[in-house]
């Protein structure tokens, strides 16, 4: 048992039922990597995950992009969506804008998880990441997914987790034991993503595991409300994916139920909302080139307003160059609220930055200049934003987001990805 | 004459009846700059522009952003519109989220500079550029105005570009002979921006000057078409700035009229349009940080598609720094497609960088590797996309944009702008 590791962003609080644990899948689950020659430089680039319970129960949710990956696809037209029994996800190739050539390679890829596992194609989701618009090599696709299958493992979480890895620069993953009323269950989940990152949900692969049992109705529930509470609430570089998934699979192996409307729900959804919120987090903070990352909350009376203004603001170049060199800015972030509400002048503005109001009403506020520089320069910084009077409190958006580096430049103008 | 060294831009032709001047204002034009103490570092920053004839004639645009700054308020609010005489521009504090005071300070520019000419503030047009949200400091306001009006001069117009610099690299302006059916006029610009700029009108401050005489709904209609087709089509860093201000005035001491729908017109149009997009084209080459510029060409069904296409292209972190390296990665281009119409799949888009089809049906297509190498390696990168069946050809938005550097980081991380 290790509680401190994972939860330690000041916006995400570990829910007092839950406690964390070092690694491994909930009962239930296996799974493995192996090498399948996708990734020019030998490294490992596929992923197998499987749920072992006769009835498994899954969610899943994708990218809104109007350009949709063939693995998209085949995951959400070629499967059943609430009885999916297993994940293959590659890295190093994203089989997008492949056409008719990448419906077949991701056919494949789903035909050789069910021949390996003896279940269904139906039951079997696909999950790719990597490079656009380039052939997925096939030649060793058979041979990495029988190899991942015959090693699949109770403990194969980091092992999965490292198969979907790109440009990310640590693991995103974690083990939760949940205290319900009803009992003890586990929740596990894996993340990648740092780049191409927008908070229109769901912006990189996220697998997520737990042995409650959960009709299919709950399942979607939950994971459609955590997704909008987390992978939808970030951004990296405003860049929405052609390959975003996220799957929640239930296998019920604790013998624990967790019914509609019932305590053990709330609870759940509680341990679930945090998990995605602490791996979102995680995202943004590696987010290609991040040195810090910020919050943004937007006050406002209608909900369109605030979330327009809150991504307006995470994915300015501006405020973002500002926060990187922790430059409490205030001003870059009044220019993107009047970019976001064009013809509102006079716009009554209220900006703080870690609680320090810099604006108010529109108008600069004397501030103590030592206090903000020293607030400006945190790991995490956190700005609020109210529209005054025309727009009277009511609604608030958020969105987390990364900062714009040197390094952020030299990862994309110098590699292909 | 000098007629190679202003449209040096494969994207506008310099008319065949336009030649290009060394310098210096159209007939009925003086401008002058000063120091005002308003730049910390005491360099030159403010200008002020007169028109001498009895009767001038204007036409203005500004910034759409819904927090709008004094001076643009001032301008729009408190002045003749269509009969301005006079600009008082200054560079090194842009006036903006700065309340009543603010104003107050932009009425006072307004007046001193009606005062030191001897005519009516509402004939004085007031344009600021710089700091967001800090008061302009106003002790050498009246000193600087009183001077730059004592060294008003027909040449001024370098002067007057020099006083709106920011972090502007090098100075936007040209002074063009225009032949029209009825007699030869002038028509000079002085434009500037380099950072907070989005294919959004205005992004920038541009004055334009000429001798040549129209009527207020030829100077109208002439100015908001031009406008559209020039700063309307550019982006640096996709920030749309709360100061942004054109404006054209007239004096009529050519003794040439531009009549409505005349040959006059047109050819007038023309050369204005032309002198617009070669400033906005030097804006985004000058961008913070650039490097390299491209140009997008979205044909689509219906117009607000293409626009929308365009602009996610132009403002996609990742399309800009794949400008900046050189790389022709279209599969940047076909994600910030997907993105700007979400829900759409499956798209057929067609990519062409450099002529060089890359993407077509949504399939990648095999290319000349090396020739396509070597075409994105250049100084103006050309970018077409055509979004097949479902939208067929009849609309087209454009839109020309800079690169995403580390100078531009640079820039915006450790300097407060």
């Amino acid at each position: 048992v290790a509680d401190a590791s994972f939860f330690d962003s000041r916006w995400v609080k570990r829910p007092a039922h839950v406690s964390e644990l070092a690694g491994g899948l909930p009962a239930g689950f296996r799974a493995a990597n192996a090498h399948a020659a996708i990734k020019p430089d030998g490294a490992i680039d596929i992923g197998l995950l499987v749920c072992d319970a006769p009835e498994p129960v899954s969610a899943m949710r994708f990218t809104r992009s109007g350009v949709l990956a063939p693995p998209v696809l085949v995951t959400r037209d070629e499967t059943i969506p609430n009885g999916l029994a297993a994940v293959i996800a590659n890295s190093g190739n994203a089989n997008a804008a492949t056409g008719d050539g990448g419906m077949a390679v991701a056919r494949e890829m789903q035909h050789a998880a069910a021949a390996a596992l003896g279940i269904e194609p139906g039951r079997v989701a696909v999950a790719s990441t990597g490079v656009i618009g380039v052939p997925l090599p096939t030649d060793g696709l058979e041979a990495g997914i029988a190899a991942a299958a015959a090693a699949l493992d109770p403990d194969g979480d980091v092992a999965l987790n490292e198969a979907i890895l790109t440009t990310d620069a640590f693991a995103k993953r974690a083990t939760l034991e949940v205290t319900l009323p009803s009992g003890t269950v586990r929740l596990s989940g894996q993340a990648k993503g740092a780049g191409m990152i927008e908070p229109a949900f769901a912006t990189m692969l996220c697998f997520v595991q737990t042995d409650a049992a959960l009709a299919p109705e709950t399942a979607e529930l939950l994971l459609g409300v955590c997704v909008k509470r987390s992978f939808d609430r970030i951004s990296v570089d405003g860049q929405l994916s052609t390959n975003d998934t996220a799957i929640l699979m239930c296998s019920g192996a604790s013998g624990v139920t967790v019914a509609p409307e019932s305590e053990d729900e709330l609870r759940f959804g509680e341990a679930l909302d945090a998990l995605l919120r602490m791996l979102a987090i995680l995202i943004v903070r590696d987010g290609e080139g991040a040195r810090r990352i910020g919050r943004v909350v937007v006050r406002a009376g209608e909900a369109h307003v605030a979330e327009r203004c809150a991504r307006a603001i995470a994915n300015s170049p501006l405020v973002k160059t500002a926060l990187h060199g922790a430059d409490p800015n205030w001003g870059r972030i009044a220019q993107a609220v009047g970019q976001a509400l064009p013809g509102t002048a006079p716009l009554a503005v209220d900006i703080a930055i870690e609680g320090i109001t810099l604006c108010a009403g529109g108008v600069a506020v004397a501030h103590d200049a030592v206090a903000l520089q020293e607030a400006a320069d945190g790991k995490e910084i956190e700005y609020e934003v109210r529209l005054g009077p025309a727009h009277p409190e009511g609604s608030e958006a958020e969105v987390i987001f990364s900062d714009l580096s040197h390094e952020y430049v030299t990862i994309n103008a110098e590699y292909t990805t």
